[in-house]
């Protein structure tokens, strides 16, 4: 079989932690880790599209993600390369025939905030309509539990520095990617793209995220075509109903053996 | 003494919290509160400036204060009036005089994201180099103990809902205001617009958040004059180095009687 056709690609990691003095309440003087924070802007074919605040981790895949999920960029075939270069915090991304009508769609851009990104929103919110997520996958209890004792045993940043958000893909109890950032919507695109990459479907997937369930990341999640979407945190009034509206299966509050499944039921198994 | 200018104000919140059933780890359905979250179109002069997602509590002040952070309106004085109708999700900021050069301005800006808002961010940079932040000020160690337990016992949505982040003015263990919302950027907005209606003055205050310490909070933190910045939560590198930069008193991990002190030791005072 020929390997799927990949972009040219750095491999430009930065340096995730860094060590600082801090004073504690009793007056000792402390070594403490703190996340990386970088500024990277991103150009698509020398036009630059956004900045964003990354702790690093995979610049590429974030890179790529953020084009995908904004709908910047219909398929990883039309990217012929993503080369970061941090002496300059850029990431540069050449299509192969240029984005078809960019200065429309970055004029029609909503900027929405809220812990969010500059997205299209009333756009995604028309696209969402139109997702279907399988109902022929489901998730059991213990192996749900499995996965959440291994994002635990995965999160290395935040043990070690906080300040990050984790997004993890998982098939069952089965981690396949884990990604930290400073910002979840980061985390989230990095994953986005490195699907992307590796050609990997959301169909048969669970998303799991350290993050607060708000509209924005259950959208991404539908986006993504993945049909289970689960949290440590809580959850939003609007992220509550675009899960009704896409019938994705999300979880809250999910840390040990609990957790509150909010929408979605067919899709978890208690055995 | 006249009363201070005031623009024209609604006073437009929305319902704070959601009731919706979910089936917990016992196979017992809860009633469980989760947080609003609504958008809100914010346009000046009949210009769309951002969609942001809020949870409502104080849209007013909010759009307010986006527009004194984002330095899109330099005085409360140019403001007319600030009109909220939830009907159509909408904002609208009138000025005495128009903003000058918004189109120059709207097209310069970098959106940042890293649960950042669209920011001029370059621009902010540029800034934060000629603040000033006032060393003549400080806060008791007991004060600030005072503080944290004042925030403790006013977060309702957070204790009830979850998924939001709060933030508060406070004067020594005096909480002035507390503001909670689904960004931690939006309830950070929400105080500045606040401020700016009651002319409080940031010099002698401190400036608490549930949120990490990102280069972004760091920077509005010194664009509102306030030398001293504490969170629960953690920081980046990019916040420790804004916080080294501006000279301002910065604690993090701040919970019941534990902190960090990370920058400007002088303004914090054991006894």
């Amino acid at each position: 079989m020929d390997k799927p056709y990949r972009p040219q690609l750095t491999r430009a990691s930065r340096p995730l932690t860094f060590t600082v003095e801090a004073r504690n309440e009793r007056g000792e003087v402390l070594p403490t880790d703190i996340a990386g924070e970088h500024p990277l802007t991103l150009y698509v074919d020398k036009r630059e599209i956004v900045t964003l605040m990354t702790l690093g981790a995979a610049p590429e895949a974030l890179a790529l993600g953020y084009l995908r999920n904004q709908r910047l960029v219909n398929s990883i075939e039309e990217i012929l390369a993503v080369q970061v270069d941090w002496e300059v915090n850029s990431v540069v991304v050449t299509t192969r025939s240029g984005l078809a009508d960019l200065d429309g769609r970055m004029e029609k851009r909503t900027v929405t905030t809220g812990c969010g990104q500059g997205t299209v929103f009333g756009e995604l919110m028309d696209e969402i309509e139109s997702i279907r997520l399988p109902d022929d996958v489901s998730i059991t209890e213990a192996a749900f539990y499995g996965l959440i004792d291994s994002v635990r045993r995965h999160e290395t940043i935040y043990k070690q520095a906080g300040a990050v958000h984790g997004c993890a893909l998982a098939r069952d109890s089965e981690l396949l990617m884990f990604v930290e950032d400073v910002g979840r919507h980061n985390a989230v695109d990095a994953i986005a793209g490195q699907m992307w990459l590796d050609r990997i479907d959301g169909a048969d997937k669970v998303f799991y995220t350290t993050g607060r369930l708000t509209s924005e990341m259950v959208i991404k999640c539908a986006q993504m075509g993945i049909p289970i979407l689960a949290s440590r945190s809580g959850l939003t009034q609007m992220g509550y109903e675009v899960a009704q509206k896409t019938g994705i299966t999300m979880l809250g509050r999910a840390t040990g053996k609990h957790y509150l499944l909010f929408t979605g039921h067919h899709r978890f198994k208690k055995t």
